[in-house]
């Protein structure tokens, strides 16, 4: 399975996900407030143009069931996983609106703008590399941190777990993965490893995401204003 | 408003739609079946690009507001207006895969490509002046057709007339022209111009597609294999 | 070599462009000039898309030696190819204003918004599908006139001739057509049969082409304006 | 004129660029081999980016004229400025492939993405945005450093900052700016704030590049591998 292949190649980052204190401290219900608003605020822009990307796989699309699958991922996202972090925003005193108008990190440019750019330059199969990342991994990261004791009931942090780990979820990712088998399958080798490259570059970049939201980082100093 | 321009611009075309005879033996009941089922291949594959378009204005959309006004188009064109096709081609004895599998025509790649090109290459504003001539005269005829006599309850054609004569047909179209109308507020001139080139071009293309369904035009003979 | 499938494939669209009257009259020289400035007209404005592919193909392109290729095709467009026309079109007594302001037909608009589709859409090998047809045929064309007696020395139509029999037009074709089976290579066969798909398409477009030129065809009576 | 309050709008991040210290030591003559190589590495990966964002303006241009421009700027950025990297390349023992193998930072894919990724989704004045920053900032640091004594003459460096000072590229710097304020004339202010707002994102990215360069930064240690 290509996405094996993938998995292997990314294990030791995806390590460092589960030692991350912003990840560690969700789980332990213990993260400071402030670095879970900035982390909503970003993961909420993240989240639309991760949609931007699902709509350009169904664009790209060569047949009508992968069309099929995109839309329905741009579907559920758009009305499921963002209304957890309107609910969020609202249990911090944020408005839908805000939410929406959050000024945009220098990190998450940097990755949302990578999974545009290689959706617009590629085919079907380079979106559905862009996007797997994210999912899995917060899969991956939910199903984690469910097994650590109370973390699942926890009165402010549980829902996000419960969201990433619960089973809706579970097969998002897991429809992700075949999606990405199938639509590897039979390619050369020099496309299989653009692929594998892209993959490799998101994972990277969900961990600069956590980082910056721990750091609550936007641009360096110098140049904020 | 921008679209009593373009209405305007194109009412000399659209008023040749109704004197078409495939519309106008629809309206009469008479068309013959295998023109009809010609045209639901068609018809169908146009639909696929369609929702495609759809996709770009979600990817391109500059508020989420629009993105989620394309995302709704899509999916409802995805799940509502082709089932309208697939129950059709159930009546006929075709299959969703034959459906999904007929031969593109020239007129119906001609379309479907202008418009795929011109989202590609422009703004949500040229997404929406793509899409909206189909939807929007698509109405105009189900509208007109459904006051002659007895055209709504035609036991085969009936179907059709109604779901594009319907209320929720109806709010669809003045849905795009509202869109339309908010995206090219404020355009310059040159920016109008081009906007109004798009929709005159998709008018232009809706007859030729008409004219095909009738002749059942493939390519021409010459270059047929 | 994926263009001997290629030209296999499409022989018998290909010699019918060699018995079509347009070509068959610019060897003989005695093709009316109001037919070939209509042909130059809308050449010309399909040249300003065929140099926007050569552009997507540069941006495109996962190596810097295709990114210089396709940049070379469209400088070399850009200045040579189109150069012939500005000159023809001097003679005919026109401007390089008005050859760039011609009105597009609808066959044009069917034939560069396929290739400008398929390119955004696609990758760098769809990019080298779609524009090897135009290229090839002409060569072929070119080429095949050149034998006919006295063609070539023809005081207005040799220098067409002579300019897409040329060696450096010739050289122009195999370079396309090279870098078409180095793409190709190890594709799996449905993006191969894609491939195909698109070489075929466009060489049944460069047919309604020269029909479109005879003919001085822009839309169906019904519909002009 | 619009590009003055581009610069009015960015002028405090451009003034850091000139106390940058990998700025200043290329000025004093003083920077480390290894820093600069780090940074012509990166620097020719993202020649091969910008080049493809030109690529894009020309596939993009609504006039010839304009696709001219870019496609004149791709041509001399793949044949003039790159060959002075190659030439750097040289003198500091690299071959040409290895330059154009050298492995993306995340501060390198962070920019060049988010100039790809704004060209494919919008308009040619999106590009015009996204290109301007580099050539202006580079031809404002060298006319900067073209002022320190001795500087010009510096059997390394002088070089670089020639290239950037010289009457060349100056020239490029003001034809991107008229293009720039051509293209954004007339347009809505919620538009020409989207471009205000490339050309600052841009400006920092600049900025991060330098420090990049300066620190040889790669990604985080901790997903390193």
């Amino acid at each position: 399975m290509f996405t094996d292949r993938l998995f292997e190649k990314t294990s030791t980052i995806w390590e460092k996900y589960l030692e991350h204190p912003f990840v560690k401290e969700i789980g332990k219900g213990s993260l400071d407030l402030d670095k879970f608003q900035f982390f909503m605020e970003q993961d909420y822009l993240y989240l639309i143009d991760y949609c931007k990307v699902f709509a350009l796989g169904s664009a790209k699309a060569s047949r009508l069931e992968v069309m099929t699958i995109f839309s329905d991922l741009l579907h559920s996202t758009l009305n499921e996983e963002m209304e957890l972090h309107r609910q969020y925003a609202e249990k911090l005193g944020m408005t839908r609106t805000q939410l929406e108008n959050s000024t945009p990190s220098s990190t998450l440019s940097a990755y949302t703008s990578y999974m545009l750019q290689k959706s617009y330059q590629g085919s079907e199969a380079d979106v559905a590399a862009s996007v797997l990342a994210c999912t899995w991994s917060y899969n991956f990261i939910g199903l984690n941190l469910a097994q650590t004791e109370g973390a699942t009931e926890h009165p402010f942090y549980g829902d996000w777990i419960n969201m990433y780990a619960s089973d809706e979820f579970s097969q998002l990712a897991s429809q992700m993965k075949q999606l990405m088998n199938e639509l590897a399958e039979e390619k050369p080798e020099r496309e299989k490893a653009e692929l594998e490259a892209i993959f490799v570059h998101c994972s990277k970049l969900e961990y600069l995401f956590w980082d910056m939201a721990y750091d609550k980082q936007m641009w360096p100093q110098e140049i904020s204003s």
